[in-house]
């Protein structure tokens, strides 16, 4: 039983996790739910899931939320801090993060700092303080379950022979003579569905509007993964955040693009075998496994149909038509605080582009800019982090002008 | 390292696992080898691998064999006795059985009674016996390794989450709160290339040819197998044999045709969630695996490449085309000594097709006639399974006279 706090609870991931705790009532509960600023949703949640604490980052939609939840007997805990203090409440084990960029960081730091396991959906946290996340759940012995199908994919696929994998603790000793993942794996291989241009012969991206940009043909998901979707920066981040979950290099990380979304994504052993995970696209499959790991129980999700589906393809990704790839390469052959001014500045330019201000091509020019304008140092503490994240955000800013 | 003797090493999966052995001198040692015939050719291989002991079945071949080994001090045990004797040879560990038909039964339990692991591609051995081999294997508490693409790709999925799998011994205690496979598994899928026929829109099963039938588009196997893959009766062989393997009911195990051979098997789990194995069509990859396990290796077996390969196709097999699927079926239905029948009459009129002696839709009536005529009893001894299968092989031969 995994006592839960969900951290993003109105948002796609969170509905989904609820879902989950919904169908599985003797394997989650719900006991805290942060929203940043949904309050009478997040208050008829956490009557209905018995939950008694809820923070609302959103100071005006706080006060709201606690109007709403004064009848009921629920704590409502306001602002960033209120968020922190939710993701480490004691009565509470693990915490799903499923908050949007790197607002995630400090609730993720602050829920392995109270010995909580950590399912994370939010890839700007390793994509932007990988190295740090990891050796602080390593210190201090939390899992940390991927929530991505992307990535709950290969976590399913390496569990096979009981090999190490980075971002677990071993629930029993490796099985002797079997060799760490790093010996094992030829290849990560992330499928991508291409989003709605990459099966396109040909996109004027100057003229792509935020409609079709958010038009994702497989999956329903929030608006900044939906535009990071379709430029592909989306793949780049969570090759970034394989890169530090597996503890695999990035040259061993490939992407194909997949369109029906069938295959989650592969790992290749040294053998020259192959193993995939699949499933119907509904994000309750990688977010029960993380609730139950290392147990699977049964779930509504219908079986795959292979012959009812037919036929699945793969090609390769056009780097020269998504460059956000080929950033992502870059920012990680620099390595240091590089990637957290990468993603830094697609934050705020994907906002800018959602806001009419900037052009879908723009997006990767600005990231382009604030990559060439930054200086990559060590990224050997949290706060150099957020002082690079602050500064990439008031250049990528200064870039997004209309 | 494994010690193995090769038992059937001149044949089609003989010569892969010797190229394994050749690949990975420091995990496989040759210690012994077996051919039904083939002389020359099983003396080589001896004196490449340094192995000690030969047994040839044949009596005309075994003396042959004999004057070509005095030179280099080789051992040669004739007849079928020798090679149940090379199948315990006390220096080995590990026996291959890559014996066509239920003749692999009789070596594979001298492996077993002699303590050693068997790697089995042999599938007649578990469709014939297969409740009585898995009890015996359990007893004297040796692992009995697939070497099929298809039951590999299944043990290699099964190996996620420390899960037990009952074709092999734990090594590692189940991990806390992990369910048997049976909890754990909704269905098993055999892929099936289809064989030369599954594709064709229409066939005149009446008028198909030897050649026709043993131009498999994918594999290069032994004649016995490329027939039971034209007919489909392999797929159905290969179900009873994975039902003992992971001992997961039948009602469980599913077929679906997958003319690219690229993915091999699959494992879908109660949450929703599938894993597949997928290689280029190599049967080193498995045999690797097998040797191996639960380590894996580096080997020249080329990558897999998804994007090159470009698409995985899928469908569901037309049974009343390919009855045999439905045969087996039945058979298993029935039970007891119902699938040693059916495999000793596929056995015959497989034969007796290559013969010229029956049509190709003769194999698949003579097994059904076979069938009617037997009345399954319990299948609890050894001694029941040679006597039906000796009375099944009577009834056959009677139907197959040209």
């Amino acid at each position: 039983m995994r006592s839960v706090v969900v951290l993003g609870s109105t948002g796609s991931i969170g509905e989904s996790t609820l879902a989950v705790a919904d169908a599985l009532p003797d394997a989650v509960r719900i006991v805290g739910l942060a929203t940043r600023g949904k309050a009478r949703m997040v208050i008829e949640q956490a009557r209905r899931f018995g939950a008694r604490v809820v923070a609302v980052e959103d100071s005006a939609a706080a006060r709201e939320a606690e109007r709403l939840a004064a009848p009921h007997g629920i704590e409502v805990w306001a602002g960033a801090e209120g968020v922190e203090a939710l993701a480490a409440l004691p009565e509470a084990d693990t915490a799903v993060c499923a908050l949007v960029g790197l607002a995630g960081l400090r609730p993720t730091l602050a829920a392995i700092e109270a010995g909580h396991d950590v399912a994370l959906a939010t890839k700007e946290v390793l994509v932007s303080a990988g190295e740090l996340v990891m050796r602080r759940r390593a210190e201090k012995g939390v899992d940390l379950l991927p929530l991505d199908s992307e990535h709950s994919a290969l976590f399913q696929c390496l569990q096979e022979s009981g090999s190490e994998v980075a971002c677990v603790r071993r629930e029993s000793p490796v099985a002797p003579g079997v060799g760490g993942a790093e010996a094992r794996i030829a290849r990560l291989v992330l499928t991508a569905s291409g989003g709605p241009f990459a099966l396109l012969p040909e996109v004027d991206f100057a003229r792509v509007t935020p409609e079709q940009a958010l038009a994702h043909p497989r999956w329903k998901m929030g608006r900044k993964v939906t535009v990071d979707s379709a430029t592909m920066m989306n793949k780049g981040l969570e090759l970034l955040e394989a890169r530090w979950l597996f503890d695999v290099p990035v040259g061993k990380i490939g992407v194909v693009v997949h369109p029906e979304s069938i295959v989650h994504s592969l790992v290749t052993f040294v053998d020259g075998s192959t193993l995939a995970q699949l499933s119907v696209p509904d994000m309750r499959v990688p977010i029960q496994y993380a609730m139950t790991w290392p147990e699977r129980m049964a779930s509504a999700v219908p079986e795959l149909d292979l012959a009812r589906q037919g036929s699945l393809t793969f090609f390769e990704p056009d780097e020269r038509r998504f460059p956000c790839l080929g950033l992502i390469r870059e920012a990680s052959r620099q390595g240091g605080t590089m990637p957290a001014a990468l993603n830094a500045a697609d934050e705020v330019a994907v906002e800018a582009f959602l806001g009419g201000a900037i052009a879908f091509d723009g997006i990767w020019r600005a990231v382009d800019k604030v990559m060439a304008a930054h200086e990559a140092r060590p990224c050997d503490s949290f706060a150099a982090v957020f002082e690079v994240d602050a500064w990439a955000r008031r250049m990528a800013r200064q870039m997004c002008v209309r």
